[in-house]
Formats: C-alpha cells, structure tokens, sequence
C-alpha cells in the first residue's frame, strides 16, 4: 500500500522516495529512475521519468521528465561550486530545447514567477534580474523575459498575462522559472529541478492556481525550479510519525490533516537565511539559462 | 511664426504655451483652453482640447482632451493637499471614463509604464503598488493591474506586453500610468495630466517606442501622466535665450540642436528629491484611482 | 508544575498564559495582569507587569512593564481600524516616556532592527521608512532614525552600532523597533508589545545577540515589537500535545526537544501573505509614532 | 589667469584640466601628474598629487593623492574589463593601505554613503550589498560595513553615525564609498576616483554636508569615488562657452551664475540608463575591495 496522506512536495525525486517507502518497493511501476554524478561527485544529477498513466498516480506527477540537480555546497559561499551548477543546468536546458525540436538559438520567453516582495517566492522575478534579454524589435536577438506578478497583485493569473504575451509575441519556447516547496528541509537551497511537464495547479510556493504547460500555452514549456520552503504541514508530519511508529498510519494522518486543514494551511517553513539562499539560486539558474541560451557570446557575469 | 524648435514637452499645456509665445498671439486656432481652480485656490484644473489637426500640428500633440491638475504645494509634506488632489482626480477619471461610454464599474485595467530601478522613471511601477486591486477568476472584482517592465529588462515593448494581456483577459477600458518629461523645473512633482489620447512614441522619460492608444489597442485608453524630469536640452535652451535675446532665433536652434544631438540626446534631469516627488505623485495617484474605482467601498490607505 | 519545555515567544502575554496552563493556577504570584478595550471592543489592550525577581523567572522575561495592542481585524483591510491602533500606540508611547521622565518632545532616537531583505525580519526597516525624521544640524526637531543591519550584512552587532549613535548624537531615549517570534499563529499581524525592558538576547525574528536595554546604552529603552513568525518546534510540540493529550509530559519534551535541536533550529514559520502583514503592521507603528512625537505638528500620512 | 566660475567637479583630474585651461599653461605649481595604461591599454590610471597649499588652492581640493581608474568599456557590457578594473583598483586600494601604515589585514570599516532610493545616489549603498565582511563578535575577520543613510531620512549627518561607530567598534582605517559628480557626461560610468583625502564638504551627489577625513575621524581614511551625475550648471556653462567664444568670460559667469543659483542648484543631469552604470560601478568596486581584502581567500563572485 502507498502512502495516501498528501504530503505536498514539488520535486519528482521526493514523490518517488514516498511513494517508495510506502509501498516497500524498490521500484515503481511506470517511473524510471537514474543517477549520475559530476563535479567529481560534488554534483548529483537524478532523472525521474514518468513513463505512462500508472506511473503518473503513482507519483501524483504528470508524465514526462524530471530531472534533479543537487549540490549540498550550493548553499554556502564556497569554491567555484556556484560556477560548475550553472554548466550543468545550461546542458540539461539545451537538452531539453533539443528534445522539444528546437535549438538555444530558438525564440524563448522566460517568465519568472512569484511575488517579490515575499522572499521566499521570489526566486522567480530575481531570474529575471539577471538574465541577459537579447530581443529588440529590430535586432536579431531571441531571449526575452516578463514577471508576471502574483494575482493578489495584478487580479490576473500569470498564466493569464504569459499566454497573452505568447499569442502577441509568437516565442517558439516558454521556460518557466519558479520557488518550490519540498518535502525535506535539507533541499532548501541545493536542489534545482527542470522538466519538459510545467507548472500544475498547486504547485510553487504561492501554491499556483494556473496550469503552465504545453497544451495550456500551445508552445513547449520547460519548468525549471528551486525549493525555497517546505509546507508546515510536513514538519509537523515528520514529528508525529517518529513519535508513533507504533501506532496504525491511519490515527496519523486523521490528526495531522485536521491540523493542517484548520490552522497550518497557509503557513510556510523557511530557513532564517532564506535571502542568501534564493540570491545563490537565483544566480545559478539565471547564469545557467545564460549561458545555454547566447553561448559563446555570453562571457559571464 | 511658430517656434519650430523641438525642445521636447509631454505636457499640452507647456506646448501651448510655447506655441503661443513662439507667435505672440493669445490663442491657437483649433486649440481650447479652459481653467479653473479647487482647494480654495491651491489647485488649478486646465483643459486644452485639441479639436482639430491644425491644432494638433500647432501643438505637437494629437486630437484629444488634455486635463493637468497642479498645485504648488504637491511636492511638500503639507496641510492635505494630496487628499484633495487625489479627489480631483478621481473626478476627472470617471468624467474620461463617462466619455468614453463606461462606468467606474467596468472592467478597467491599469498599466504601469517605466523601469523601477530608475527613480525618476519608476512613477508607473510605485502607483501600482498601491493600486487596490479587485478582479479576480471567480469574484466579481473588475481592477486588474500590470507593470509591463521595459524593453532593456524584457526583451518586448510595453505595447506588445499589454495588448496581449488586453486579448486574454478583455478589459473593457486601459489606464496607463507613466512618468512624463516636462519644459521646466518647476512642474516637476506639482503637476499631473490626464488625456484620453494615451501614450505615444517619443513620449515618457524612457522615450517610450510604442503607441498605446484607442486604435493600437482596441479599446478606450486613459494616460495619467506626471513630469518627473526635464531634458537636458530644454535647460541649454533656456541658458541661451535668456543670454541672446537680441539674436536672432536660427542660430540659437543651431547651437543648442548641436549639442542636444551630440552629447545630451540620452541625458535628464531630476531634482534631487526626486524620490519624495516620485512617492508623493504615486500616492496622490493612486489614490486617484482608488476613489474612482472603488467610490464608496474604498475607505483609504 | 510549570511548563518546562522552552517554545520560545517574545510575548509576555503569551508566556503568562503558558506558565499558567503548566500550573493550573490563575495568577502568578510577581505577575500582574490588567486587560481593557478601545474601539468598542475591537482593540484589546494588555498589562503585564512583571513586578519582581519570582514574577520575571516564571515568565522568562525581565521586570518591567509589558503592555499588548492586539486587533483581530488588523491584518484585514477594513473600515479604519488601523487609524484607530496608531492612535493606542500613541497613548501607551507617551505614557511609557512620562514615566521615564521624558516628553514627547525630547530628543529620540528610533532603531528598526531586523534583515531588510527578509520579509518576516523587515519590520523595523519598513517603520523608519515611514517614520517622520526632525532633527537637523542646525533646526530645533529632535526625531532621528537609524537601521543598524543585521551582523552577516554588517558585520557589527545592532547593539553596537546603536550605542556608537546614542554616544556620538546624545538622544535622551531609545526607541528600538523589531520583528517578533511568537507562540500562536493567531498572533501574526495582529498583535503589537510594547515594553520599557527592552530588547534581550534569544529575542526578535533574527534571534538578536545583543543586549539593548537602558543599564547598555544609558538612556531609557522603549521596544516596540510585534510577531511576524512563530518558530517550527512551537508548531510541532502543538501537534504532539494534541496527539498525546494521555502520554506524560516528559516524553512529549523530549521527542520535540530533538527535532527541535537538530532540524528545526532554524527554520521559522511565516504566514504565506507576510508582506501584506508586515507592511500593515509597519504603517500602524510608523503612525502611531509620528502621532506620539510630532503631535499636533502631524497631519498624517 | 585661472577659470573662477565654480562649476563644480569631484574628480582632481577634471579640476586639474579646468585650471590648465584656464591658465593657458602646461603644469600646475604644487600639483604633481602621471599616467600610465594597463590591460593592453584599455586602462588608463591617473595620479593627481597634491603637494602643498598653492596647488590646494589652484584645483580646490585638500593636499594628497588622486587616483583615477579609467575605462571607456566600462560601463558597456564587454570582454571582462570588469574584472581587470577590479584587479587595478585592488592594488591601488592595498598601496594606500600601505601608505597609511596599515596592511589588507588591518581592521577596515567600509561606509556606503548616498541614499538608496535614489538611483543616481545609491552607488555607496550597493557597494555595500556585494562586500564580504567577515567581522564576527568571536571569529578573526577584520572587515565590517555600514550604510548611514542620508540626513533627511536619519536626521543625523553620515559623519557622526560613522564617527559614533568607530569609537564603539575600533576599526584601523574607514574605507568610504561615495557617488560624486563630474564635470564631463563621458566621465559618468567610466571613472573611479581614490584618495587618501576623504570626503569634504560640498562634494558627492547628495553635496555631503560632513567632513570625513583622517583628522574628523581619528583614523587613516581612503574614499573611493565614482561620477554618476553632472551639475545642470555644467551642461549649461558648456553650452555658454560654445556659443560665445569671442565674448568676455566676465560675462558669461554672471548669466550662468544666475541661472545655476536661482534655478538648477538642486538639479542634477544623469544618464538614462544610470541604473545599468550604478550597477557595473559598485559590482568593479566592491570586487576590487574583496581581492583587496579577503586576498587569496577571495574566490569570486
């Protein structure tokens, strides 16, 4: 039996691990799995890939790819780690581009989600920040870029205002940067995670009402995002199940989802550093896309 | 004989006056001027109505209604002139809007022009910051808001950004909400226009490229505007005529067009200040809008 | 018994209530604990006088006066409360100058301690950033601010800087301004201390190291704080008090002491609209200030 | 006989050429002069001594040295002279250390001066926001840092802040950072100024009204500088020159004086893009310091 309480986590390589540990498998049906190193093993590169229906219930993720990248260094302020992260990221970008039948020189719109004035969800707009914008009306340049905003702010859903951009501006690729929640706190500023699936309801910190992807946009779409927080909820989860591992799975999860339901809902975990953390995220991710996206012509920062 | 040289205004108002001292007449064919006063005399209200295209060519400016509302005493920290002003305003919003055929009820969306990390150009941004907005996917709200950025940030013009934000969510009237470049110093922080001939290339601090009016979007457009600079060639200009009032007018032009074009073209001028002028106009403005949206629902800030 | 297990809360009310319920008693003997109303019942106002040595180690907190503002509607944007808040605060400031011997009209300094790039920890820098600032070289205004920064930034301890201040420009009071850790999630952004004992080490959102009371600096101390987060393991041990309301209390300390000590340290929880909160309680602060200093002067915002 | 009219300038280089120019001769008596390139020539790096009273009073600035770290790449976005500029500054910064008896592991407290609201003012501050301090109550680091803001957001001038912070902390040497104004547009974004003189009186963006030396501060003190705006008065006195080259300067003065004392006093000429310029400046500048004092525990942005 799989674990059913909904635990929320963003991060394919987390659902896997639960729905694992619930089931006592060591693998699941419909989800392929691998692992890789770089960086002399500094780096780790997962890919989860969501091959059919089966797989996709079993992960409560739509099907496609999944790919993890995670350095344990990424969050401290330490040798060069920051610069090898960023290669990895462009390669698996290109990848990803390449897959979809396009190439970095391709027209690609970057949206960066999330409000700027929470710091633990704007991982997304400080993207956007650094990101070198090459489109003019005139030139020949591809890269462009739009910070969509929060509906508390704007009263549009940002998949709103993105697919208006996209009919307007004709891009041939969306890539779409965005906070996360994970499951673990020790994936807050060191996992980064790209897929060729998008954004789905409930998903991102602010818990993202609107559905990013290929079909919803007409244009392939690449999500590429960071945990920043983890749900309240899971925190007091991870409590209650040391406590009682005794007790019947069932007492827990009535308990805990009460809880969670009446009072924690919208309560967020972050770590008190939680600004360095998402400006070393974001500065990663944006040299990243940099670099897979101008190549030779991009000489850094 | 008109002035014929170009030294840049948004202002109908300061083009009026220029084409009249330009001509030594005390009116302009196919040019209304009307003026009043509010707040006991703090406030005055000018309307020039371009009413034809010998106006609009005498002025520089399209066929339209140009309103300004300016006091002296804006840009100070004083006795509740910003309440008035902001009620003034409000005033002239729902009389553009009644002219246009809507209500204070329609579905309005406001756009704020400019780049927030340029103080003087960030007047469009800061406004709606305070922008109370309603709209939502399932309420009955009908005030959305968008800071479409700037194209060194974006890659795309504003007018591509909110046109396609017009084709997705369909508002039935757009405001937009930008810094201006004024002829003299002292309309920086005290003067505030609104027109219903929206915004046009070569206007803005930024020299806005794109034309947002009624026929490039589709549907009526408000500009409220607030000087927040003058360009540098309006302060050689001024130098000069004070200096060579016995010479004659050619040579003049020819000076100072040489050195607009050589070395001031991208150079402005701001006061010191200009991040209390700029707070200040964007509260009054957005106040502004606040009462005419909202009316009685609207209790303040 | 008294409860031994250390949640933290910066909150005097809240510590008062989780020393009684560890007793079963209904007061605390060196504890005295006052309540009235303003606003017809919408305002609730506390009194915790913490009256000697016995009060202060049932409490945690040192002698003093503790007073509480506390709106439930404060974080909501409705119908004026928060013009009515700012003018309590104003009182209970006054009050707490008269009684160390000071005027309105003295000269203050007012400290917004806290990380201006944290959300939860951008209360005081939000405050000084509406607070109206009088003094000058050579006029007679005696209002001045300052935002110390946190030690990773500056890498100087708040109290350091502020003392180095009190030394160099001779106030005749200390108004320190910080983000609150407290108890309940109810209390976010709805609740405000105000206290003539100062700031002390373990306290404020970023766990201030410093000591900044009136035997440190030299001049009487007044905190004005309020909660923006609640720590992670207050949240767990609320879980396993619920679950466990059978089991002995030792047990329960000792699971939660763990995850406490070794994941949660760190981590805090924050509402997931922390800026709306945050900045509504720094208007609030700011106004009730500059009521309280500038009086008759103030005109408001 | 030498130029009188004051159009102001922070930069020794740009007195010293206007007081050539308006003598008509090829050195100034008191005043000492090198150049000399690096990086293939794209640097040119500037050395105004000055020696003694007489070359004081001839270039209106106090007696010691200026150097004058040059690029024209520097504020385009270019083949790595960023880089380079900050490898010359840091040696430049590490020789006036020297000379000031102290070494890179001297204890250093950097102040950003300037207010961050405004983009033209917000070098010093920024710079601040990428320095690696590393000053800890208990651990060695010897480098802290703080932003004291502008008068009319503290009421207090820069000077006591840093002065009170200095008694309370003991630092070796204050590093001050500082935007300044030129007399030339094509300075803006391009130069870096350093000296072992301080701050003085009516100089940077803001015309700083503190005195910020070795003498008003107790320590050796080294300001490094950067022009981001020109004085109106400039603009217009070039535009004077040009146009009346065969009149008495006599006259010029007054017309300009006129203007420039009843008018543009407060108005200052900046480039449209002085966000980008900002930005570049204080990213060379603060990478110059942390080679200079981090050294080989520097490993990059």
């Amino acid at each position: 039996m799989t674990s059913r309480f909904p635990i929320r986590t963003d991060l394919a390589v987390e659902a896997r691990e639960s729905s694992l540990s619930g089931s006592g498998a060591s693998q699941i049906s419909g989800v392929l799995f691998q692992q890789q190193q770089a960086a002399g093993g500094r780096i780790q590169v997962s890919r989860v890939l969501v091959q059919n229906e089966k797989g996709a219930r079993a992960l409560g993720k739509p099907k496609g790819n999944y790919l993890t990248v995670e350095a344990q260094d990424l969050w401290k302020d330490e040798g060069g780690i920051h610069r090898e992260v960023s290669r990895v990221l462009a390669r698996q970008i290109r990848a990803l581009l390449k897959e979809a039948g396009l190439s970095p020189s391709s027209r690609v719109l970057t949206a960066g989600l999330g409000n700027p004035a929470v710091t633990s969800d704007s991982l997304g707009p400080q993207v956007l920040g650094n990101l070198r914008v090459t489109r003019t009306l005139d030139r020949e340049g591809t890269v462009s870029g739009i910070a969509p905003g929060v509906m508390a702010q704007t009263g549009m859903e940002a998949a709103e205002v993105i697919r208006g951009v996209i009919r307007e501006t004709e891009p041939e690729a969306l890539l779409v940067v965005d906070a996360l929640a994970a499951r673990s706190v020790r994936r807050l500023g060191t996992t980064i995670q790209l897929t060729d699936t998008g954004i789905h309801p409930g998903s991102g910190v602010g818990n993202r009402r609107s559905r990013l992807d290929a079909s919803s946009m007409g244009i392939p779409v690449i999500a590429i995002g960071a945990p920043t927080v983890v749900g309240a909820a899971a925190i007091v989860y991870d409590a209650v199940e040391n406590l009682l591992e005794g007790v019947e799975a069932e007492h827990r999860y009535q308990v805990v989802r009460e809880l969670v339901e009446s009072r924690l809902g919208p309560m967020i975990v972050t770590p008190k550093d939680v600004d360095d953390r998402v400006r070393r995220l974001s500065f990663v991710i944006s040299e990243g896309l940099n670099i897979a996206l101008l190549g030779d012509a991009y000489t850094g920062a």
